[in-house]
C-alpha cells in the first residue's frame, strides 16, 4: 500500500478542466485564421470559454510566446487549458508537446516555447503529442500550414471538455529539453539574460527574474555597453530618460519615460542584458 | 400525402439557431463601433456567443469578406448565424440579403459580399431584409452610416435567440444576382481567377479552387507574366523564392519563403491569376 | 413615511449586475495585457461575459475614452460594468473613482475620464474607490503599473458577480470635480468644442453635439480658419470634399470623402471646432 501522502499528491494533480481556454499565436487578426480555431473548438466543446492572450507574437519567435504564458498563467484559475501555437516549423516532423502543472495545461510545437512556462513551475510533467492517440479528434487529413486549426483546437477542445485527459495525448517524456529557449543564468557573479519581448510601447522586457536581486547590493543593468541604476518605480524621470525597473511581471524591463526604448536603442529581442554589483562590475 | 423523402428533407433544412453569431467587418478595433455592435446584440440576447472572423477587411472590397466567409463557415456548427458588413453603400438604397444554406445563416448588404458564400454550398435560399418586415427589431430611426449597430446587429440577436425565423425576415428571392463578385472560370483549358484577399504573411491568395487542379496533368501558375509550378508544400524553398501552393482554405496561393509577396509583387486584390497546363500554355 | 414617488425612484436606482463587464483601455493587444486582466476577472467570477470597447485609446488621452465611453454605454443593457483605464498617473497617488448612474456602473482612474459619462446621464453619483475597503479583493501588493489587473479587474468582477455593492468601494463624493475634460458650450451664440476622438478611417470627431444645433438657424461649422455647411449625409460628396454631419453617435465630425480628414487637416485631439450662425458668424 503506497503512502497517504503519494496518493494526496496524485489527487491534488489531476487536471480538473474549468473550461476556460486561452490562445496565445502569432496569427494577428488581420485574417479569420484565429475565429476559424474558435469555430473548431466550439463545434466540439459549446460551452468553453476563450480568452485570446495575444495573437502578435513576432513569427519565428516561440520564446517571446513561452515568456508570456510563463508569466501570464498565474492569474487564471486552476484548470485552464492554455495554447500556443508559433510554429515556424509547422509541415515538417516537429513535434508537439503538452505540459501539465499546477493543475494548468499546456500545449504548443515542440520548439522549445514551453521551455520557461516549465522553468515557472514545480514537477513539470511532458508528453509527447502522437497523432495516432487521437483518432476522431484532430481532422482526418491536416492541412500541412494551418495545424491550430486542424490538429491543436480540436485537441484543446477535447481537453477543456473533459472527454479527452492529458495523460492519454501519447506518450510521456521523461528527459524533456528544455533548453533550446535559453535561460537567466547567474555566472560568476554576474546576472546574464536577454530581451525576450518588445511591447506596444517599445518597452524592453527582459527574462531576468527581480527575485534574483537580492544577490546584490546596488544592482547595476548593463546594456548596449552602457550601465543604468535599478529604479523603484517609473516615478519622476525626466522625458527621455532611460529607466530600469522590476515590473509589473517581476522582471527587468528598460523603458525610455515619455518615449519609446525599442526606438531609442534600436533594440531586438535576443540582445544580452545583464545585471553586476555596481562595484563589482568588470565593465 | 407527399413522399417521405420530401418530408425529411424539409426539417432537414429547418433552422435550428445554436446561440453562436460570427462577424466579419471592416470597422477594426481601433475605435468602439464591434463593441457596441456586441452590446446590441447582448441586449437582446443574453446568452449569445459572439466570436469574430475578423474586423480588418479592406474598406470597399465586400468581395474580401465574402471568400474568407466562404471559407470559414464549414468549421462552424450547424445553427450560426453569420454577420458579414462591409458597406461601402451605406446611407444609399443598396438592399439587404439573407442567405440560408446548410443549416447556416449568413446576412450582409445586399452587394455581392455573400456570391462566394452562395457558390460554395448547396440549394441556397435567399430573402430580401426588409425594415416592414422588421418593426420593433430594427432602430426606429436608424443611423445613415452605422447598420451594423442600428439594423445588422438586433435582427442577428433576433434570429439567434430563436424569436425570428430567417424566412420572416422580408421577402424571397428566386432569382438571386450571385456574379458581383466573379467567380474563378474554366474557359477555353485554362482556369482563370484573381487574387481575392491578402494575408497578413503578405500572401496572396486567390480564388482559384484546389479541387479544380485534377483537370491539369501539369498545373502551371501564371501571375504578372511569371510561371510557377505548383508545389505539394512550403518545404524547401530557398529564402525569397515564390512558392505556389494549395492552403489550408484549399486556394491557390502565392507565397515568398521567409518574405512578402504583396510587397515582392507589389500585388493588388483583384489582379488576374491563371491556371494553365505546362505544356498547353499559350504564352 | 416618504412618498410613494422617493421609494419607486430609489428601487429604480439600486443596480442590479446583468454579468456584463466592458473594457475600453490603451493597452493595445500586442502584449497580452488585456487577457491577463481577463484571467483575473474570470477567476473571482466564472461566469463573466466580457465585451472589448477598444484598447487602442491614445496613451495620454483619458478624455478620449470617456467620449466614446459616454455614446457606447446606451447601448448596454441595465446592469452593466463598464471599467476604462487610460492611465498616465498611474503609480502617483492619483485617485479611482466608480460612478453610478442608469443603472450602470463606471470605474476608472480619477483623472477626468468619466466626465464625458457623467455630463450624459441623469443623477450621478460618485464614490472615490479606497484599497481600505477593498481587503481581500485586490492584490494585496498591487503593482506600481498594472492597476489594471492588480486592483481594478477583481474590482469590477466582484461587482459584477454581485458580491460587492458599488456603495461599498469607499467613501460618496457630494461635490465632485466634473470639469477636469472640458465639455463643449455655448457661448455669445457660438457652440465651441473640440475634437475628442479620430476614428480608424481618419474621421475627426467633436464633441459638439448635435442636439444642440436648434439654436442655429444655418450652421457653420468653423475649424482650421475655414468653414463647413453641415450636411445631412455623407451622400454625393465629390472625392476629396470635407463634409461635416451629426455622426452615428449624435456628435459633429469632420470627414472627407474617400480619404482621410486626419491627414488632410494634419489634424489631433483637442483642436477646437465651433459651430456659428452662417449671417451671424464674427469670423
Amino acid at each position: 500500500m503506497p503512502p497517504t501522502q503519494t496518493i494526496k499528491q496524485v489527487i491534488a494533480t489531476v487536471f480538473k478542466p474549468n473550461g476556460l481556454i486561452t490562445l496565445t499565436t502569432d496569427f494577428g487578426t488581420h485574417d479569420p485564421f484565429v475565429g476559424v480555431m474558435k469555430g473548431v473548438i466550439l463545434s466540439r466543446f459549446t460551452s468553453a470559454k476563450i480568452v485570446d492572450l495575444t495573437h502578435e507574437i513576432p513569427a519565428y519567435l516561440p520564446a517571446t510566446a513561452g515568456f508570456w504564458l510563463s508569466r501570464s498563467w498565474p492569474y487564471f484559475s486552476a484548470g485552464t487549458v492554455h495554447l500556443a501555437v508559433v510554429d515556424p516549423g509547422v509541415g515538417t516532423d516537429r513535434g508537439m508537446v503538452l505540459l501539465q502543472a499546477a493543475q494548468h495545461v499546456f500545449i504548443a510545437p515542440d520548439n522549445g516555447l514551453l521551455d520557461a512556462v516549465a522553468r515557472s513551475v514545480v514537477e513539470p510533467e511532458w508528453w509527447r503529442i502522437e497523432l495516432d492517440s487521437l483518432q476522431g479528434i484532430v481532422a482526418a487529413k491536416p492541412s500541412n500550414t494551418f495545424h491550430g486549426r486542424d490538429i491543436f483546437a480540436p485537441l484543446v477542445a477535447e481537453i477543456a471538455a473533459g472527454r479527452l485527459l492529458p495523460e492519454a495525448v501519447g506518450t510521456k517524456i521523461l528527459e524533456p529539453d528544455t533548453n533550446r529557449s535559453s535561460a537567466a543564468a547567474m555566472i560568476a557573479g554576474e546576472y546574464s539574460g536577454h530581451i525576450v519581448a518588445i511591447d506596444h510601447f517599445g518597452n524592453l522586457i527582459t527574462n531576468l527574474d527581480g527575485v534574483e536581486l537580492h544577490h546584490f547590493l546596488r544592482p547595476e543593468i548593463h546594456f548596449h555597453e552602457q550601465v543604468f541604476v535599478l529604479q523603484d518605480t517609473y516615478g519622476a524621470a525626466a522625458p527621455g530618460a532611460i529607466v530600469a525597473v522590476v515590473n509589473s511581471f517581476g522582471v527587468i524591463e528598460l523603458a525610455q519615460a515619455q518615449g519609446n526604448a525599442q526606438r531609442h536603442f534600436g533594440a531586438n529581442c535576443g540582445e544580452r542584458v545583464r545585471v553586476c554589483e555596481a562595484n563589482g562590475s568588470k565593465d
